[in-house]
């Protein structure tokens, strides 16, 4: 199928997992919304943040998208089922291939999970781990610091080991063996998080399960890119506008973003 | 004056302005808006900004207020002009008063501002003082981590001292005499602050000198309420759900926060 695949995020956390689809599907279309007039939904309610994952969703449906992927934590816990129901597409969180990849890999069944406060108040990384084995031990803990660090560039300077010693301390001290980057910003800081929990730990990046659950699901159904000559499109849209997105962004996606167009996603 | 004084801010920040209007002015009734569903708007566009001051002006204007206070360093950047031309009764925001205070007590001539990325890259503070004395060299710096920072709480601690010393690096080098807070969550940080800048350099609260310019106007104007027994009331709307803002709303208002609504501003 020739269609693009739609991605949206709050802001420009989502271009890791676009990142990371890029890499395993290089000759699919993309097209990016980032929600960056509304940013960020780790803070705010879930009858907020549905409504505005509606709206992003919709969007990009008129844009004749043929899988939806919500590349953003607060997003994927709160309005991932209704999506599902009303879209009529494949739609594939960032929750679901994070949590089950733990669950795979996890040697002494205690888990760790770092995100958003939405994200780890909504229980969803909780409830997903337990759905796929009751037995394992899920430790969460909120790390709202992150997001301005790996926005700010400061990844690897004394200021972000500090936060994250303080943000980890709980979750070594609860001895986990798998610790989930619950959040789309968090690869940014892989580095200094991996140096804090240790190389005993193993970090399991979202973005890169979700990734492969698109690869998966695209070939399961269908509907991969039968052209795998060309490299694909990769087209974006913010809701505010792009300056700021263009410039940080590049950080997230490892590339240049050219072709930045704002957009009105408000109903 | 019976009607009661309106304030808004993109979300908690601007209670610790309605803290000092209280304290200067407690028989005063407020109201609050607090525009937490889109919240910061530091990081957002002029057009952007505009359209949701403008909203929130007009929320509040429905309430029948007598005077507006835009608690909101971005939203008065961009917003003010616009609303005081519009909205028919005074509007006060938070740059003028803190620009013109730190002109008055400037000793050697050289101001530093810290605030978010937009109201710096607005040039607002520059163009204030710069009006009022065209000798002054001003620096500024923003700091875009002292907002989570606060929010989260962490106001004394390593990675507060750690990152203010990052921040301020620069304009303890350029030997500022007076340092303003443009930003209404810096009031929260002002020990770090004021630790990190050394004793010799004075911090400006743009919070203290709006809440004094406030009660200035409302003098001249002939506003101010005349029953001064009882103690005013203060009532919150917030356009996402309470929660979050009643808990840490409490840290910056030094008050306990009842009677918080939810609003919808959006037109």
């Amino acid at each position: 199928m020739k269609q693009p695949v739609g991605i949206f995020d709050s802001g420009i956390g989502g271009l890791t997992v676009l990142r990371e689809i890029e890499r395993l599907l290089p000759w699919e279309d993309t097209i990016y919304l980032g929600d960056t007039a509304r940013v960020p939904y780790g803070t705010k309610s879930r009858e907020t943040v549905i409504r505005y994952a509606v709206e992003n969703a919709h969007y990009l449906l008129n844009e004749k998208i043929k899988l939806l992927v919500v590349a953003c934590n607060t997003a994927s816990a709160f309005a991932l089922e209704i999506l599902q129901q009303t879209l009529g597409i494949p739609v594939i969180g960032v929750i679901e291939p994070g949590a089950l990849k733990a669950v795979e890999i996890a040697r002494t069944n205690r888990i760790g999970v770092v995100g958003t406060e939405g994200t780890i108040r909504s229980g969803a990384y909780f409830d997903a781990i337990k759905r796929h084995d009751q037995k394992v031990a899920v430790f969460t803990k909120p790390c709202p610091l992150f997001v301005p660090l790996a926005e700010e560039g400061w990844t690897n300077n004394s200021v972000a080991r500090m936060t994250a010693e303080q943000y980890l301390q709980d979750l070594k001290e609860e001895l986990v063996d798998t610790l989930v980057l619950g959040c789309t910003h968090y690869p940014l800081l892989k580095g200094v998080i991996g140096e804090v929990m240790g190389e005993e730990v193993t970090l399991v990046d979202s973005a890169e399960e979700t990734a492969a659950e698109v690869k998966r699901v695209l070939k399961e159904e269908k509907m991969l890119k039968r052209e795998m000559g060309r490299k694909g499109c990769h087209t974006f849209y913010v809701t505010d506008s792009p300056g700021r997105f263009i410039t940080i962004g590049r950080r997230f996606l490892g590339a240049v973003l050219d072709q930045v167009k704002l957009a009105t996603v408000e109903r």
